[in-house]
């Protein structure tokens, strides 16, 4: 995430060139990561295809960002304004491509352990009681999600560790989340290579997560709560 | 929000106690908060009918956290169960608290000023282009909401501050964002003093924004998003 | 409902006049109905604002439908095209113009009462063991909404009599239903007569309830149901 | 559907024969059909698996219907509720159940055609303007679900055939709605056949409309809508 421009910047550097302000400003709004992928327990075709969505979404997070520039703010209003629509669809693709970036960084772990002295161990035990209670929370979640996302996260409101169940990308979200765990239960996840066994993909999934990737999410979530208690 | 005390401690407490652990349960989840409000623009009907829904949906919240500790995992799916519907609950309540909260500290100053060397001037121009851009933009989320809010927030991905507009309390809602700025958009807020004038309602809310407690919110927000970059 | 002209009518008389055809466009896809609403338990001011807001939808259900005539359906995806956007707006627009002329229609009778040797009476009774029960669970669903409406309709999937829970216009919508009684539960509706007081204003409706009005709808849908039988 | 038996039916018989109430009372709320379906464009593995979906989806509303029998109704609120929980679940699993029967019933016809003398061909030509716009729309529709379903419907407040987005099962539901042509959009229906690739499933899909079908639903509609004017 550290590789984001501001969004002001990128204007800057528009005007400057003055060249195609469209594509400038869809390149910078966020930027494609690459990602590596090799897990035992998805095939490269789901993975190809998943990283192709994951790049759609980045592109229209970037258009609508764009479109949003010279959107009518004076018309906006809760039936017919083409301002609430935008705002929308910036939410649901923005979500999306963040969700997608957590969730590719966080899997395909094939040698995954964690150990009892992370803080990650530490943390998710005392806010579920033992880490086992995390994991089938977290897994019953997963299991919850009509189409959409399970993910553990830092919640500024009550300053502890929680999980939750996000309908599509951005139904169901907790105002004030800091995401650590995430985990893609959209059907497009899994039904290549387990058709509706959404049980059998989610184990495998857990199997691999990769603990040195959360890890350092958790310890700058610990940061983060302490930074808030201050 | 640093009075909340952890699930833990509360269990520690309950059992220690061995007293009606339902209700202590209940208790300490979120605890609400008292607030002193005092707006030339709202009735005191309407003042203390919106604080008695705010204490509805801290209870409720309570109570629903309460329920998720016994809730069934195992069956837990996207169709029916009840640990799916409790879920949605939670976060709906826990938004509606938390929201609530940050909503009421920061509206009905008589005497709200910004200074342009304040952070949240600054910040908020910075991104948004001008201070009135944010706030037009902010204004126009607004109007936008189907019953629900309007949020200045930090967004935790593209580590810039931006607004956004949720329907109800959970829909629409920005992973990965922690809210400075909050408008209460639902039709409880606005239809006893201004009926359909909804207009009306957000100008004078905005005349009133305390900025001495927006501006705390901002300085801990960029403390933060130098915290996930370094 | 029996005004309404058919669309291509429409635009066969826009093509013959060759006049401005975005206005008549508009004037034809819905007409707004007059209503004369008198109730002991709704102020005059309530009623105003209430028939405005139902104006309102009409008129961007018609300016929804003018746009989608051009709107470029070649682009349509689930994540950033104006035709999606159109289309939601639509039923969003659409749902609440014909749900408020329902409610309209069927509440304010100050002589209400309901008999026994009526359809209406004896097709809830049935469906729902007793008339009380109907009404019980009706008042549920109404008690249940976070700002919507409930709904008593036929059915065409079960063929029988059932309430539905509706959050704002169109969502929790039962596919393959016909309206038989509507009572409108967003804040709007009672806000400003009864503050938060949502189950005081709902036993005030239920007991105004236009059960002559109703009669016809049932009447219409007992034959509608020996249609889908036959 | 004309299998659906009453539920007061069901409980008369229940009553009587004093067997185990919540096994029959899942029995008869819907019962599950069975489907005949081969299509060149559809692996047996998608199909089987698609019923297995269907099935669930029977199995989940009945259960659901059979605990709202003794819900508490007392306690409904649209915050934190058995009942509403259970109502939402209601119209989830009822629409996920109802638009399946619809569409596997509608598709997977290897020598589909449509006549111009058909009912189907004149109405859908006349209220979209010519049979290829409607065509067009209905796959715009279809593109446009976040997973969903893409409905021709007949709208009783329009008096006409439009279409409509569903998000997942219930939403963006028009209200007044009778279905004639209905596709899968979920991402269960395609992903094993064709990944991501929606719109090669789409047209290989409406090249299959089973018109015989659509038919016999248009035919009812059009009793319908004179029935309504009537």
């Amino acid at each position: 995430m550290d590789a984001l421009f501001n969004k002001k910047v990128k204007n800057i550097i528009k005007s400057t060139l003055d060249i195609d302000g469209i594509d400038l400003n869809e390149s910078f709004s966020a930027q494609e990561k690459k990602f590596d992928i090799h897990s035992d327990y998805l095939t490269s075709a789901n993975i190809a295809n998943h990283k192709e969505l994951y790049s759609k979404y980045v592109k229209r997070f970037n258009l609508v960002s764009a479109k949003l520039d010279t959107a009518d703010r004076n018309d906006a209003n809760p039936d017919s304004s083409q301002f609430r629509s935008l705002k929308l669809d910036e939410t649901h693709n923005m979500n999306a491509a963040y969700l997608h970036e957590l969730y590719f960084a966080n899997i395909g772990d094939n040698n995954s352990r964690i150990n009892m002295d992370t803080l990650s161990y530490m943390r998710l035990s005392r806010d579920f009681g033992t880490f086992d209670a995390w994991q089938q929370d977290f897994m019953a979640c997963a299991q919850s999600s009509q189409c959409g996302w399970a993910v553990t996260y830092l919640n500024t409101y009550t300053q502890s560790y929680m999980n939750c169940v996000i309908d599509l990308h951005s139904n169901n979200v907790p105002v004030g989340m800091y995401p650590v765990v995430v985990m893609d239960m959209w059907q497009h996840s899994y039904y290549k290579d387990y058709l509706g066994d959404s049980k059998t993909y989610l184990i495998a999934m857990m199997k691999q997560l990769r603990w040195p990737v959360i890890e350092k999410r958790i310890e700058k979530a610990d940061k983060l709560i302490n930074l808030l208690r201050s």
